[in-house]
């Protein structure tokens, strides 16, 4: 029998429990899997004493998560404390010259500081790994790296922020504003301490960022990802959307182009028959295309004690088989910085505009989006009795730039109020 | 550098030359990402003067697969010919003997001879790997065997045969019966050259039967599978089940009970709102419950040159990482024979019998319904010029066992026309 593989957790909140549980749990079906015992010698949290819903008292206890990554009792150094400065990083690269493998769920970490951590944890012959970063209980790091391996992937979509897309189902179905759900979810605690990491589409920025080292053979760059949240999402949008067959998510997308790579994270429009379109709730959801798979989609719950668990312990799992497969998918010093490209794949638009009624307005909209090379799709003028109307306008494939440029026209003409609202269409 | 990884191909048809276009077109994307060349050494197939759309010519042939399989200069002997006995199971054997890893494909030969395959592979040291044999470029296996390693699995839930739903969503759409469409579909080559192999049911029983020996640690048994095909599936339930909510699809389920291994595929209603019931055309899905994870689903293509070949070469592909799995997730000497349950999970059901137009007769039927503790959810009779009428019930939850006691007590009543139906209605 192999020696049990040993676990040193920092972190003993929602995850960290969870996984403890895990462990306490199920002793004997890990150890069948894996062929060898897991244990935990030693945790680490800020304070001692809090009940934390589970009986820790057979493991070592560290008040500071840098000596417990280095204790030579610890295999595995299970980072799960969240940050991705301080404690979390120090211990993190603590345990690597300690000579630990590490796992973590930590994404703001990892998008920020992972090509450096790879790095050196490669260097010392260790692994870093982060399934419950990405979309938690769903197995999508596995799936990318090693499940499409063989593939020249295509795009990584997903809809990763329970949060948003809870906020933007709910204002659907419930027909409330943005800020109206806002305060709900805030008040039942839904969202981070900091919410603009949820709707600001950070948390979710980071994850696709993740994603898109994986895919494409790149170092992780947060920076480049395009940022956009739900903040200006109306109900008015969401209903017109709906009314033309489409929902409204926060969809990540990353695809290599011609011009560079290209991460967004921001508001999209997405067939309501698609299964993206289909997602309710606090439900996430990676869509995964490859040249030789076409598409994979998986769908699972993307945070929570148990499934945020389940990913810490698949980590935890392959570690304890044997399974050395680099942190991105490839060793980091192999991974190269790619070009940042904006708006350079086209798409169908998406455009609501307050038009003044006025003989020939609509011409006038028509032309300027003729003139920026933009053709129209479908268009829906609504009746009204007022000095003014909404306008519909699905565009077919254009550039954002184009759209940029058109709405830069409108706004001259004197004949729209308002801001007009532009949102891509992912096709999917 | 690593040396190469040398493959040996067997079997060039749909599969076979997908992955031969895999290696050929990407040879970096593979090897910067698993550390070794990926090279094919030889191949086999019947005809060996056959133009198969790729260049053949630097690999060396055989005529037998066996002793393709015993080549020197083959690292991982892959098995894409297809047949649960004869040169598959020959083949994979003596690589085995001549102590190659083995790649394969094929469903029903594991499904069948897997756990004898699976132990004296491992008896020798060696692997033998099959994501390609489960729901197509969908890395199943891998969620299920790896990504979802710290589980109990509570249900493993699938629609697995594309052709299937093909056929089933079609009925549905074009209002056509099981007939016109099968032989529709047999017409389009949609079909095994045995279609029972697909409208029976039997390709993906086979496949549950592998997922289920992953799941629940059990040696696979394909007999234990209950299996009902969609033969019978009329388009007078699709289109009722579809006025209730429900759509009808040829449903795998495994789940471990208190009274040992049940597995069941056959057609079951489930919601239409369901990932499951919103599945269309040839896709596949499978759902994997765990007891931390909650659920995770994964859709995708079930079949096809580029998908299938992309689950093979991710096998080749941990290979050549070094990724040492036991083929169902732990030594095949360790898997327990599972008792074989049948209908121990209770479940709703939708009925439809025919009544005759008599007074008394509804009343009639509920009794009988009660006396077998069988308690009505939804019941609908609709109007009728006839002598008898259809009726609709969705029962609560109650055995198949109470459900075919209540059917044999229609039959003594005199007031039913017909074979009365009874499906399985799956809660997901
Ligand atoms: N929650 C989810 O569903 C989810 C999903 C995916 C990924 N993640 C990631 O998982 C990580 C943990 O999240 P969580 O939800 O479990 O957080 P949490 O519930 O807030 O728990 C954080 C834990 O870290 C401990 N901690 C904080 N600073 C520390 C320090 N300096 N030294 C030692 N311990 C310290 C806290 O100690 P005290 O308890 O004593 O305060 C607490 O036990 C984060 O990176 C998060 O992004 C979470
Ligand atoms: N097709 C799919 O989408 C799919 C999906 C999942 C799994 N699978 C599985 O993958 C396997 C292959 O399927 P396929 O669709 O690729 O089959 P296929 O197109 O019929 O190809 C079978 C290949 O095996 C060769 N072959 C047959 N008997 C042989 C023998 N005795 N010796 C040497 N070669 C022999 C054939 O040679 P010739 O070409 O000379 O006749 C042919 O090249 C099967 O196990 C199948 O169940 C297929």
């Amino acid at each position: 029998m192999t020696a049990p593989l040993r676990l040193g957790i920092a972190g003993l909140g929602t995850v960290g429990i969870g996984l403890v549980k895990i462990v306490q749990n199920n002793p004997d079906l890990l150890e069948t899997r894996s062929g060898r015992k897991i244990t935990i010698s030693a945790v680490s949290a800020r304070s001692k004493d809090k009940d934390r819903g589970a009986d820790l008292s057979g493991y070592a206890w560290e008040d500071n998560a840098v000596d417990l990554a280095q204790r030579d009792d610890v295999d595995v150094y299970v980072e799960l404390m969240g940050g991705h400065e301080g404690p979390a990083k120090n211990s993190i690269e603590a345990a690597i010259s300690a000579g630990k493998d590490v796992v973590t769920a930590n994404k703001a970490l990892l998008a920020i500081h992972g090509q450096a951590l790879a790095e050196s944890a490669e260097e010392a012959g260790k692994l870093i790994r982060f399934e419950a970063a990405v979309a938690g209980g769903i197995p999508v790091v596995k799936a990318l790296t090693e499940g499409l391996s063989g593939n020249v992937i295509n795009r990584v979509m997903g809809v990763m922020n329970g949060s948003c897309n809870y906020i933007l189902t709910r204002m659907q179905d419930a027909g409330l504003t943005y800020q109206e759900v806002f305060d709900e979810a805030n008040a039942l605690g839904y969202l981070e301490a900091d919410p603009q990491l949820d709707v600001g589409g950070i948390d979710a920025g980071h994850k696709l960022a993740l994603l898109a080292s994986i895919a494409y053979g790149t170092q992780v760059d947060f920076d480049a990802v395009e940022l956009e949240g739900i903040g200006s999402v109306t109900i008015e949008d969401i209903n017109q959307a709906a009314d033309m067959g489409y929902r409204i998510k926060l969809l990540g997308v990353a695809q290599l182009t011609g011009r560079g790579l290209e991460q967004r994270m921001s508001p999209c429009l997405v067939p309501a028959s698609s299964p993206l379109g289909q997602l309710q709730g606090g439900t996430n959801m990676v869509v995964l295309e490859g040249d030789a798979v076409e598409q994979v989609v998986l769908r699972g719950p993307g945070a929570g004690e148990g499934p945020t668990a389940s990913a810490v312990i698949a980590d935890i799992m392959d570690l304890a088989r044997g399974v050395r497969i680099s942190t991105f998918g490839q060793p980091a010093k192999y991974l190269v910085k790619a070009r940042a490209a904006r708006a350079a794949v086209s798409a169908p638009y998406y455009l609501r505009i307050q038009l003044v009624d006025k003989p020939g307005s609509l011409a006038k909209i028509a032309a300027i989006l003729g003139d920026a090379g933009i053709s129209i799709d479908r268009m829906r003028q609504y009746g009204h009795d007022d000095h003014s109307a909404p306008v519909l306008i699905v565009t077919h494939k254009t550039t954002r730039t184009a759209v940029d440029e058109a709405i830069q026209q409108f706004s001259t003409t004197g004949l729209i109020e308002g801001a007009p609202v532009a949102i891509r269409i992912e096709t999917v």
